[in-house]
C-alpha cells in the first residue's frame, strides 16, 4: 500500500468531500468508529478485556484530530466500555465536524473538561486508571515545534506510556511530523498507531517507529481508487 | 435484549437526533457500514468469499431504509467488493438523508437505474449474478398491504432467494410489518435480518421466522441506554 504525504491525505480528503459528495462529518464518523474498534482489539488482545470490563481515557485536541477523539469515544461508549474524553482545548473553540462530534459526547456525558487549574494534575489522574490512552491531541496538519499547552499532555500520556498503559494514537503520534517522521521536540510515544486510509509516508523515515508503534490503517468510508488519483494524477 | 415495536424503533432515533445531537446521517452511515460488515461475514461464512471476489446487489427503495441500502452499497464497494444498487425508485424523488446517500453512491458508479421500461427483467438479470442480494426495499415504517411496484420486486429477490443466492434483509425484510411480523400479502424470505438498536417486536411473531432467517442487531452509534428510555418511560 502506498505511503501518503501530507499534503495527499489532505487531497483525498478534499476529493472524498469535493467529488464524490461525502460530507466531512461522515469520514470523521468512519475514522472513529473503526478506530475505536483498532482499540476494542487492544484491549482484547493485548490485556484480555472485554469492552464492559474496559477504562478508556481519551485525550483530544481542538482540531479534525480532536473531533475524531469525540467519535472514538462515543463509539467506545456504544460498546459499553468506560470511557472519559479529556477536552484539552474547550469546546467551544472548537469548530466545524469537530465541534459536531464534540457537543455528541459532551451530550452523552463523556466530556472531562481538562483546560484549568487542575491542569496537568488531573489529566494524570484520569489517564492512571485508564486500560488505554488514546491520543487525539494532533493530527497530520502538525508540524514544526510542539507548542503549549501541547507539550505537558504528550509528557503526561508517554508517562501513562511508561507506567505500562496502552497507547493507541489516531492518524499519527501528536507531535510527529507525518512528512519526515520527526519529532517536534516531543511526540506520543504509542502502542499502536490507526492511520486512516494509508500509511504516512513519514512513518518510513529512520527512528519513526519507535513514535507509532504498529501500524493500523482503517478506511473512513472513501474508495481506494481515490489513493491513485492523487499519487498518480491524470 | 428487548424487542421493540415501530413506535419504540422510532423514539429512539429521535431521542438520538434531539436529545444527543446526533444527525440522522451519521446513523445511517453507521447502519450502513455495520450492515455491510455483515454481508461480509455473510459472504465468508455461508460462500467462503473474501470481498474482492464476491458480487452483491442492493435493492433499494424510496424511504430512509433504501438510503441505508445506498450507504450499505458504498462501504461494500470501498473494501474491493463489486457491487451494484438497484433504484427502484428514482434517485430524484428521494428526499434528506436517504438522498445524499443516494447521491454519493451514484457519483463512485454503484448506480444502477431499475425504474424502466426493462423492469423487472433486468433487475433479474442483475440479481442473477450476484452471491447476495442485499433487501433495502422497506423499512420499519412498512404497514398495510405491499404495493406496485414492490409486489414484483419482492418476487423478484425470492425468486433469488430460491435458486440459492444468499438474502440479507435491512432492519425487517421488505413487506413484514415490525409490529406483527405478518406479511402484507408478500414479504421478503431473509436468510439474515440486520436489525438495528434491537430486534423488532414482530420478530416472535409465530411465523415471522420464515421471513427474517437469523437476526442479527448491530448497532447505529447511539447509547443503549436510550432502549431503557424508551420501554421504561420516566
Amino acid at each position: 500500500m502506498p505511503a501518503l504525504t501530507r499534503q495527499q491525505a489532505r487531497m483525498i480528503d478534499e476529493l472524498a468531500v469535493n467529488k464524490l459528495g461525502i460530507p466531512g462529518l461522515l469520514l470523521m464518523e468512519n475514522a472513529g468508529r473503526n478506530t475505536a474498534h483498532v482499540v476494542l482489539e487492544v484491549l482484547e488482545d493485548h490485556l484480555h478485556l472485554i469492552a464492559a470490563d474496559a477504562q478508556v481515557c481519551v485525550v483530544a485536541g481542538g482540531g479534525n484530530n480532536g473531533g475524531d477523539g469525540y467519535a472514538i469515544a462515543r463509539h467506545l461508549a456504544v460498546t459499553g466500555a468506560s470511557v472519559t474524553v479529556l477536552a484539552c482545548v474547550a469546546l467551544d473553540e472548537l469548530e466545524g465536524d469537530a465541534r459536531t462530534q464534540a457537543d455528541i459526547a459532551e451530550r452523552m456525558g463523556l466530556v472531562v473538561d481538562a483546560v484549568g487549574e487542575l491542569f496537568p494534575s488531573a489529566v494524570r489522574e484520569h489517564m492512571d486508571t485508564a486500560h488505554v490512552v488514546v491520543d487525539a491531541l494532533l493530527g497530520t496538519g502538525f508540524h514544526g515545534q510542539v507548542r503549549e499547552p501541547m507539550v505537558p499532555l504528550i509528557g503526561a500520556v508517554n508517562e501513562a506510556h511508561t507506567r505500562g498503559i496502552k497507547v493507541v494514537s489516531v492518524d499519527v503520534p501528536s507531535g510527529l511530523d507525518c512528512d519526515t517522521g520527526q519529532s517536534g521536540g516531543i511526540a506520543v510515544e504509542a502502542d499502536v498507531t490507526v492511520t486512516f486510509v494509508a500509511p504516512k509516508i513519514g512513518f518510513e523515515a529512520e527512528g519513526a517507529e519507535a513514535y507509532t508503534g504498529q501500524v493500523v490503517v482503517v478506511d473512513i468510508g472513501c474508495p481506494q481508487w481515490l489513493v491513485g488519483e492523487v499519487i498518480e494524477p491524470g
